[in-house]
């Protein structure tokens, strides 16, 4: 192994010069000739958002000794990208009207320019991963699972099939697959072995599904918080809502104002938070256990604090 | 040069198995778990279209000496399914309600599964691709400028800037680049060297705008039957065009109702119809000229054959 980053002061360096470098990939590829996908994308990319996916693959690649953070910088500014590009057509289908602090692209630009932007963000990876081959076939997967896994959402809403059960299922799918891709692609640039590899993945996988499932809780959290505010889509959701509790009526105009987080909350309320957190809790040190074939540095204890700070934060 | 195929009848019966592993290649990789997502896909996939695309990447790669058309239909099925994409998110924000002669997947699913079903094309193109390098870049660039061009013609509509070079700028980015990708990729695959490739591109850039051009004089004289997509919504774009035309009125929302294809018409009554067929003629005589690099052989005579049907065509 080379390049083993030996002091905690030389790694916070090398991950800050790392996603200064993600940061100037994502606003390169997304330069284009069009002024409305060119502000649309720096307005949503400029708006920061926690940047844990880029951090999760700068982290793995060089906790197994990686040591160019420039080669790691651009699939690691994909992977955001791709991320991006589903909160923007995320916020159209759930009329998300706030995002990253701003209005959404949604909100700002209307829905025509949303979706373009959104999927000119999607050919955006496309061109930074095309190189890749290997690698590009992990985030491709990961990227047809988010798809599919914001899919098996609206479906559930739609059909009154949200279950504990599914849900796990739409979170594997549309969070924790990109962790895990992350991770991977992390592991597979510092050219490591194969159990390494699915230790990684594994790291990957469980800290997604923790993030989601602590987002979930957040996202209820801050609606009581903040009722009042955003009274409005309150009470959109709250339609939404009575619609799909009483199973649905087959009409999917009728539930075109997306109760997602609504849907969330009526599965996790009472004891049920509680239990969701011990669980997100219980994923985390699973995931952090998967970690031990790593050789202790200070990228390592790095992972570990990215796992912990998962399930401490509150934004 | 191996393995050009000396006679039109052995031609023929290699296109139609190209084109068929082409359409296994679509249902395969959009076989999704997520029955929304595989109904749609399979929906508007089913309904067929021109294939052109496919088959302009099929033809250039036999026409180069290329032998192996198995290894052909995959990128070529990606081209396919990219064009389908940016279908199913066009009659989302166009409102159309048929496409391919069957309901567009926005008016039998609703906008949610239709942005959904387009996303999920997008990745599976990329799936597709992820393995090819080079090719998938030239790809991923053709990508960026398909949405570059929907989204200029939005902003051009929007902004009412919708002029005969602004037009032309916009079918360029849209539909030209897509065929180019496809020329230049099926002269890739058979391996050819550069001023080939060129001349390919040339020929495959020249007929996408010709393709364009007749497209939208068709989507003007000809009836919504025969089109089998929504040609119309004469009302509602009527009215848009009556705001683009007093210069636009800065609101957004009230030109929400897309009205691309009225602005179009307005562009192109009079004589300008007969002046956009004949520019249609040069530019597929030009793209046959490009063709002189080329060995006569079926397959270059099918590339022509090709040209030709694309300002013939009446639907």
């Amino acid at each position: 192994m080379t390049g083993t980053v030996a002091s905690p002061a030389r790694l916070s360096k090398r991950i800050d010069d790392g996603l200064a470098a993600v940061e100037r990939a994502m606003l390169d590829v997304t330069d284009s000739q069009v002024e409305v996908l060119r502000e649309a994308s720096r307005h949503i990319l400029s708006a920061g958002g926690k940047r844990i996916r880029p951090r999760l693959l700068l982290l793995t690649y060089l906790a197994l000794g990686g040591d160019d953070i420039a080669l790691a910088a651009r699939p690691a500014a994909a992977v955001e990208l791709m991320h991006t590009a589903s909160v923007v057509h995320d916020d159209i289908n759930d009329h998300g009207i706030m995002r990253r602090g701003r209005p959404s692209v949604n909100a700002a630009w209307g829905r025509t320019f949303a979706l373009l932007t959104g999927d000119f963000l999607f050919t955006a990876v496309y061109e930074l991963m095309a190189p890749y081959q290997e690698l590009n076939v992990d985030l491709a997967r990961a990227a047809t699972a988010l798809v599919e896994g914001e899919t098996l959402q609206a479906s559930a809403v739609k059909n009154s099939t949200f279950t504990r059960e599914v849900y796990m299922e739409i979170i594997a799918l549309k969070t924790a697959a990109l962790f895990r891709a992350a991770a991977v692609i992390g592991a597979k640039l510092a050219e490591t072995d194969r159990d390494t590899i699915d230790a990684l993945a594994d790291f990957g996988y469980k800290l997604g599904l923790a993030f989601q499932i602590i987002d979930d809780i957040l996202d209820i959290v801050a609606d009581e918080e903040s009722l009042g505010k955003t009274s409005g889509l309150d009470c959109r959701q709250g339609r939404g809502v009575a619609v799909a509790l009483r199973g649905g009526n087959g009409n999917g105009s009728a539930l075109a104002a997306n109760p997602v987080d609504a849907i969330k909350r009526q599965a996790m309320e009472g004891d049920t938070i509680d239990e969701a957190r011990s669980q997100a809790g219980r994923l985390v040190k699973s995931a952090v256990d998967a970690l031990s074939v790593l050789p202790s540095t200070p990228a390592k204890a790095a992972l570990e604090e990215l796992a912990l700070t998962v399930i401490e934060r509150d934004a």
